[in-house]
């Protein structure tokens, strides 16, 4: 295992040390937590604030979404493990500006259970609390069991329209209803190439041949829907978006946003390829692009591979996607 | 060699294509080139140009730069290969807006070769340029021979007070000295644990043991100063942020900016643990931070490994590095 760290186990919160130390007039953590960061600037007294969370290693997932027009919190548990839910309470507490807080997470058992049992505690405390869940990945369950899908890249639309709304001053109820549009009208698919190692396991989460690729995979190494040889960036392209597309399904007259996500190891090229095909694919079935993104939005440390997500646009959600939006982290500040 | 590609002949054109999909309101292609992009609203009349270019497979390096207060075009090359001269002459001809043009890039002997026959070919088109060469690998050569120094990440602080001193309408000259100084007050240095694959090769550019990493090497794989085992991350930044202070050398009471750069399967989350410690040091040594950049700037494709850069700043540059710019690559549109 090749990492620059000091030490498995200190990973996660010199890691926090780390951001905290690089943005400090922009985040710090809630009061009487390790592994929260909010905005600096949190509460905001009258806006809904948005929670998120869930295993560290996969950056700028959850913690680089912390922003303005974004996210007011986020909580992280070690490498792919779920964050503690007495500090997603006291990060509830701490970012509460009157009106609510949104919690909004990807689909897996142990972020529900902790998040769930944070409502609890935030109810005990009158603060109202409610809840979308990320289920984008569409390789992790048939289109009618939609409640056991996968949350993967595509929460970063569902982050964007969420921020966005609150920012606008809306109720709870409004953002959340505005969130789960943006969930249900966003799919993603992935493909892995090589795996990751969790640096206190110390070897790799799976293995695969060398002319190997898995289609479908989860961004912690969950079985995919098909492995097989590798193949062309125009034929991976072709096979993940066609399953996307055939899965809300999209059509004709539509307008979306494309995602094409690097899960860490992959060279911005090679995504710059996926989305030519992808765009090519879109455009013979009448599918108009709006705002593409390309680069690294939620990876798996040093995982080869790349995720494909749609998100079916509106007038409101378009607006709400146009929105000003500043992380420190992920804008880089240049 | 396991990349999501279609053919290695194909790598930098079908790269370019997806990114101009990408990008159709931002960038355009030089006309009568096929490797170049220019602002789409290049040339901006009574504004100096400016250009950079280098080889292919170090993105968000070179492209990923042009941008509104950033460059206004960038040519490049195959993949670790310089631009050929001509486009970049006719890049040249394409964004000149009647004020001169700077060629800003790295310090390597095609690149340079290149940019001076473009340089003359313009010069008989009566139009005006000058040269700013990037030399901040401390690694490369010693203090006594800058001129033999490579160009790595830390021309990002180049790019970014040369397109804000442009901006602001300043002469060819003035936003020569200025990058100069930016080039003159930056010094970086990187650590290699895996190599990459150029596609037209396929095989690694470099071999290195499981447990091993090797200071100082250049972002192509040139040689470095020391080879070893893998040290801690406070050891590694020790090493790396003590031999970029002397060099200049930064001193107490100064105030930089830090970028600590991955170079393309290094974890963001190793790249905080790096940040925390070089800041640890610099605040040790009396030394202030001021708006660190962590994240991929310039990048090896899949290539593991980091670089420390520190740039001192003046009233003028931080105020130059604070002016306003975009990028749709870097900004990544949220």
């Amino acid at each position: 295992m090749k990492k620059i760290i000091n030490s498995t186990e200190k990973v996660v919160d010199e890691m926090l040390e780390g951001m905290l130390r690089a943005y400090p007039g922009h985040l710090k953590r809630a009061p009487g937590t390790k592994r929260t960061v909010m905005l600096a600037e949190a509460p905001i007294e009258g806006k809904v604030a948005i929670i998120t969370g869930g295993g560290s290693g996969h950056l700028p997932l959850f913690l680089g979404y912390t922003g303005k027009g974004l996210l007011d919190g986020t909580a992280v548990g070690d490498v792919f493990s779920s964050p503690s839910s007495n500090e997603i309470f006291k990060l509830t507490q701490a970012v509460h500006g009157g009106k609510g807080v949104l919690y909004l997470y990807g689909n897996y058992g142990g972020d529900i259970m902790n998040f769930d049992m944070a409502a609890e505690m935030a109810e005990e405390e009158d603060i109202e609390t409610a809840t979308a869940i990320g289920t984008d990945d569409v390789a992790s369950a048939p289109p009618g069991e939609k409640q056991k899908r996968r949350g993967i890249a595509g929460i970063l639309y569902a982050y964007k329209i969420a921020g966005a709304k609150a920012a606008s001053g809306a109720s709870l109820q409004e953002v959340k209803d505005f969130t789960d549009r943006a969930i249900e009208n966003t799919r993603t698919m992935g493909v892995a190439l090589s795996p990751c190692t969790i640096p206190a396991v110390g070897v790799p989460t799976f293995s695969i041949g060398d002319d190997e690729m898995e289609i479908g995979m989860g961004i912690h190494g969950e079985k995919g829907v098909e492995r097989g040889k590798l193949k062309t960036a125009d034929e991976i392209a072709e096979t993940m978006t066609t399953r996307v597309i055939e899965d809300l399904p999209f059509k004709s007259g539509d307008e979306v946003s494309v995602l094409i996500n690097g899960l860490g190891a992959t060279a911005p090229q090679e995504l710059f390829i996926l989305f030519r095909k992808v765009s090519m694919i879109l455009e013979d079935a009448g599918i108009k692009v709006y705002k593409p993104f390309v680069g690294e939005y939620a990876t798996s440390m040093e995982m080869k591979g790349a995720s494909i997500s749609l998100c079916k646009l509106d007038t409101d959600l378009k607006t709400l996607l146009d929105a000003p939006s500043y992380s420190p982290f992920l804008l880089q500040q240049m």
